[in-house]
């Protein structure tokens, strides 16, 4: 099977009312037309319209065996995790996702794992209305790279670097339920004696393989937020991006941290470590302007089922240049350090 | 050094006009918000303003060591080659090239691979004045995705499926170098008794290590041309991706294909060969209404150095559904087949 025929095969997803088709067969296709894909796969490059006074959101993933997911991880799994954590990008900026490309690189072509992958993918695109326009397959160890494209209205982008004084932190979801998921795989809790019931390992373990995209969660925040990131290497690790961007810093209140009914039934210790530390949650960590904080809960309490929950506040806008941003975990003397994930902290002979 | 540091060091061109700088320091950087960059790398996602009445055109690469290029291949080259092929593909759709994101996969943390690499590739960005305005780098067997991304003035993009009967079938430069140059270094030239100068040689391995992307050339052609496409599989196969889409068939007269000064000191027939079939010369092949031919090559003439050539023409629009597109080589008895690159055809364990 050529190249050609391994994305005809399982890419191109034509008969879907919301995909990208190639350009003959548009005029059959009001929603991708609605969608404004104007050319998709099978031409050089794809050809997007963007609404009017809106501005292009786009963002880069790469997700490689054995680092971004553990080798065993079902290929339905890979399939929507590369699509989801490209697609919390731009939930983090307030964006509405629109399309994506997809760079697949594979040892070979096994179908059993092309079709898995494929329809993990395809479930997610759907779910969030978003287009496959473009994609290239090449032979080497396995990689997916996604590059994912939204739309926002000019200058609405919700970024790092918003955050001011007194303005109170939070979260969607419950940080840290990925973290351990990836632990149980690894096998690492039996060995901490944290033996946690097969049914918490497997709702773990879903965190980690198929993280919710926060899309919708978003549409609310962005009116209300004056800064967000989403958690892909550990909230304190994220918390500091927004810190550093936006010249402030934060206390955190640890008793606040929303905990997963699994984690609850670890060490109270060790379950806070996972939720401050753990990556992969791809949950949205946001700032709100204190006077905004009640209609931003009653606007979550109509509209949306996820838990969103405060957990501290930025505590100054007056960092000096030379100082470091940092976060005061209150009550003080709970002495953790975030690391979060970073793929290249574990390289030493870097000579940095 | 962390991910973050290695972005900063390495891909931070912030003090080039012309590249994205981050959202805190766009009001001193006017040629950077002259490029529609709004925020560039250091958050979720890059923010880019496409000018009014235009579309979006974007397409994704990637290249993996050993695959797309010999594994001794320079770090420049590879940051030249990883923007070019992509850069092509704008080319080809007859887009203006202006921003790309990079997602970089390397075994570790080598300086000089790093410099090299980001020299090479910043060289050429600035080139075609875009824009890198997100990246990604994860550590894993070496391998780089590029996404580009131009634009374009509604509903004009060149396509594939444009090519009309009686349209004369052009290409742009020589045709065949960069295969001779991966011959040369995978030293088949020498085995089959094609001992080319080592000045020759140094002249294939460069189309092949630095192909030039056709930006400039392609502002014309796209006044004139009904379809186009960039030779990445081979001159013939790439013909043939036209001739489907258009619904026509084609004849070439192998005695007009352009051939540089080191493929003219080959045996005819095996310089022929490399030009229909050899991939990666990332030149435009195009085709042009017979009326237009004299208009296009006037301005072709005036404005651009770069060699255009006719190699043939279109010959049929009423190709039957279940009739194949064919090339007819002209003087017929030149029996050559050309099947281009296809980086899956060598697996013949897939059940296809």
């Amino acid at each position: 099977m050529g190249e050609f025929d391994l994305i005809e095969t399982y890419f191109r997803w034509d008969n879907e009312s919301d995909f990208a088709s190639e350009e003959g067969s548009f005029s059959d296709n009001s929603n991708v037309e609605d969608n404004g894909v104007k050319i998709g796969i099978g031409d050089d490059a794809a050809v997007l319209q963007l609404e009017h006074n809106h501005q292009l959101v786009t963002s880069i993933d790469t997700l490689i065996s054995g680092v971004h997911f553990p080798e065993q991880t079902s290929p339905e799994a890979i399939g929507h995790k590369a699509l989801a954590v490209n697609l919390s990008d731009l939930a983090a900026m307030g964006a509405k996702a629109k399309w994506f490309t997809l760079a697949l690189t594979l040892p070979g072509t096994d179908h059993v794992w092309l079709k898995g992958f494929s329809s993990g993918l395809k479930k997610i695109a759907n779910q969030h209305s978003v287009s496959l326009v473009g994609g290239d397959t090449t032979r080497g160890p396995l990689a997916i790279s996604i590059q994912v494209m939204g739309t926002i209205e000019n200058n609405q982008s919700l970024l790092r670097s918003g955050a001011q004084a007194d303005d109170k932190i939070f979260v969607t979801g419950t940080p840290g339920d990925a973290a351990v998921g990836l632990a149980s795989i690894q096998g690492v809790l039996d060995s901490d004696n944290l033996i946690l019931s097969s049914e918490d390992k497997t709702i773990c373990e879903a965190r980690l393989n198929y993280p919710t995209a926060r899309l919708k969660e978003s549409e609310i925040i962005k009116e209300y937020a004056t800064s967000c990131i989403d958690v892909s290497d550990g909230l304190l690790q994220d918390l500091g991006h927004i810190l550093k961007k936006s010249k402030v810093s934060a206390v955190l209140d640890p008793k606040q941290l929303p905990l997963s009914e699994s984690l609850q039934k670890m060490p109270q210790d060790t379950a806070i470590h996972y939720a401050l530390n753990g990556g992969d949650d791809y949950e949205l960590l946001f700032t709100v302007p204190v006077d905004k904080c009640e209609t931003f809960m009653q606007a979550v309490s109509e509209k949306i089922t996820t838990r969103v929950t405060m957990i501290g506040e930025i505590t100054s806008n007056s960092v000096d240049e030379k100082q470091e941003s940092s976060v005061i975990l209150d009550p003080q003397g709970f002495n953790l350090r975030g690391n979060g994930y970073n793929h290249f902290n574990d390289d030493v002979n870097d000579g940095s």
